[in-house]
């Protein structure tokens, strides 16, 4: 079993609307050290799979097929082995 | 300069309707190994702090005072430092 951390991200350069709003707000609670705030998705998917290869490549498919809009967002993941223990617990 | 690279996902236990319907959606598209997957949001905040120790503390104050809701979700951050360079490429 696997669990795959994924991050899908506006494209560097496209306007961050939401990234501009929390930046705002941080600075008037009075953070004025943050420079820049980007806003994406973050998903933890557990997937059946023990080949860590075969569960990066069904994780890749996953956001070629449904997680991210290729055009206007970038797909990373961080893949780790999980007990069946730990993934039960949800 | 620091960035931190932000996740706010659900607690454990609570229902998590996006992810059911992630799920489901991974499901019909034939990823029949994805057994669970939770929704959450991510955060890339750039700050002018050079200090690990002190960016830290500021990310987390960033989490309880309007990033994460305490009660329903959980908080979490990596930290790395930028260089100048790096920072201003957004």
């Amino acid at each position: 079993m696997h669990k795959a951390r994924v991050m899908v991200t506006l494209k560097q350069g496209l306007l961050d609307i939401q990234g501009e709003a929390i930046t705002k707000a941080l600075h008037s609670l009075g953070f004025a050290s943050v420079q820049d705030v980007r806003v994406g998705k973050y998903l933890e998917i557990t997937l059946e799979e023990t080949d860590p290869t075969k569960a990066a490549q069904r994780v890749r498919e996953m956001g070629d097929r449904l997680l991210a809009n290729p055009i206007i967002e970038e797909f990373g993941f961080d893949l780790d082995p999980v007990t069946q223990e730990e993934g039960v617990l949800s």
